[in-house]
């Protein structure tokens, strides 16, 4: 166990990172804070980081690991890579890669990180913030063995399911891009059924009780579709993610020459929603596309 | 209460049909049996059935009540109409159409019951032949107070949950074929899902795991998907039953002219597995439409 990192630098502290970096602080280890958000860096310092900064190479000396939490491909590259960080951190520092990026990128990422005889783990992660925040989120992770012996102490502390997919880099990656075609086809296909349900003069809070007690139901209907009922679509996750998401959906499609006839759907009905000026709001905004209804809380 | 049914003939005794009726034996209701099966008339004679009979006109005179569990508006219609029960029913008895129909079959039904001066209840049921066992369905129903005041004792038998739509006739199926939208795309989309992980090299069994234990997950993928990394189509539910299912979907989003873009694409997806003769296996089957991919127990 002497192999177990001691130290992590979380980079990325929105809803998944803060929830992350603080389990790690409450689970004993050294954890330092990365972000441009300064009142992030502060959230964190005061719960008990032993260092934050907007620049990681301020404790890069330090660092037994780092776990990168950023939205895309791109921010994971500038900040490993554009920032200099790589080639500062001691060979043999793992870097945890929970960003959902798709295979090939996964691959990429790693190939860079090997000329710095770094070792990555491809670990997306699912749960949401409440998950994030209580230590209990589900990483789906693929790596060689010595990258999961060395993150142990970090996986303990952040999740209470982790899945080893095997040693490639790049299956951990698309495990949770498939999860997310199903996240995406879930809330599109919620968002549906509600509109027609309005246009059918079904009261949607009668048609959300139904659905939910019943086997049509999935966790994105009952989570989502309570915002629709509500008429609430201040951001939890937004369109623009799943326009991310399912575009990912389709490059692996691409990449395998596979036909995808619900989710290249649902891709189009995300981008739809993004296009009519709804990419910033919650995700269930996708039901906005739908005209010729009324729905609670929406002015036409 | 006076008004309460004492008696009940269910009409189809199928799985949900089988589970209605005892629940109604073990309420303590005098329950007749009807169906063309002579084995299934066995087994509800033997749990306690007051009668039993292929031909409802041998007891009309004793029901106050008579359920309609059979598959399509066709057969309800045949039940009902075709046999000469309505005529020989009691005037004011009840008639609860639980079979999955069209809003506008619904209403055509209950105009034809009116000539005979009995009462509809648009009751369609939800839950599978293991909640219809435990008199756990939920039923989701649209008629008059009288209706639902007289039946009472049946949806208190058979239903762990009942839902009162409205008075209009027609809402009950609304209600019921939206479900059916949701529930058919969700599995539609499990199998793209899981083709896809195939196509990729995810082993099955994880990425269910995965699924089930994370966002992505429903109903329908967590049930169904199970036969397909079981490599077991044997019929829990049909393809083609979603096949009659999103069409009455389709049907009535032409009703009411309304787009439906992803449960139309799930729609040609049961279609393409019938066509391709699967249509009898179980509607996890769908999955069989992806080429080039290897399944747990199917032979290419």
């Amino acid at each position: 166990m002497a192999n177990q990192v001691k130290s992590i630098g979380v980079i990325g502290l929105g809803s998944m990172g803060m929830g992350a970096a603080k389990s790690c602080v409450t689970a004993g280890l050294d954890v330092y804070g990365i972000d441009l958000n300064n009142k992030a860096l502060q959230e964190l310092s005061e719960f008990g980081a032993k260092a934050v900064s907007n620049n990681a190479l301020d404790f890069s000396d330090q660092l037994d690991a780092v776990l990168v939490l950023v939205v895309n491909s791109k921010q994971v590259n500038m900040v490993l890579f554009d920032t200099g960080l790589a080639a500062s951190l001691k060979p043999g520092t793992v870097v945890m890669v929970s960003a959902t990026i798709s295979a090939e990128d996964a691959k990429n990422i790693e190939q860079k990180l090997k000329e710095h005889q770094l070792i990555m783990l491809d670990a997306p992660v699912s749960g949401g913030a409440a998950k994030a925040a209580t230590g209990d989120m589900t990483i789906m992770a693929s790596g060689s063995t010595l990258a999961f012996e060395k993150l142990q102490p970090v996986l303990d502390a952040t999740a209470a399911k982790v899945y080893n997919i095997g040693e490639q880099i790049g299956l951990g990656a698309t495990v949770k891009i498939i999860h997310q075609l199903l996240a995406g086809v879930h809330i599109a296909v919620g968002a549906e059924a509600m509109a027609l349900a309005a246009r059918a003069n079904i009261p949607l809070d009668l048609m959300y009780d139904v659905v939910t007690n019943a086997a049509g139901n999935s966790w994105m209907f009952e989570n989502r579709m309570k915002h629709v009922v509500d008429g609430d679509y201040s951001p939890k996750s937004m369109v623009d993610i799943f326009v991310k998401d399912l575009n990912l959906v389709a490059d692996t499609a691409k990449e395998l020459k596979f036909p995808l006839p619900l989710s290249s759907t649902a891709l189009n009905m995300f981008l739809s929603a993004s296009n009519a000026g709804f990419g910033q709001e919650d995700d269930s905004a996708v039901i906005k596309i739908f005209d010729g209804i009324e729905l609670p809380g929406v002015e036409k």
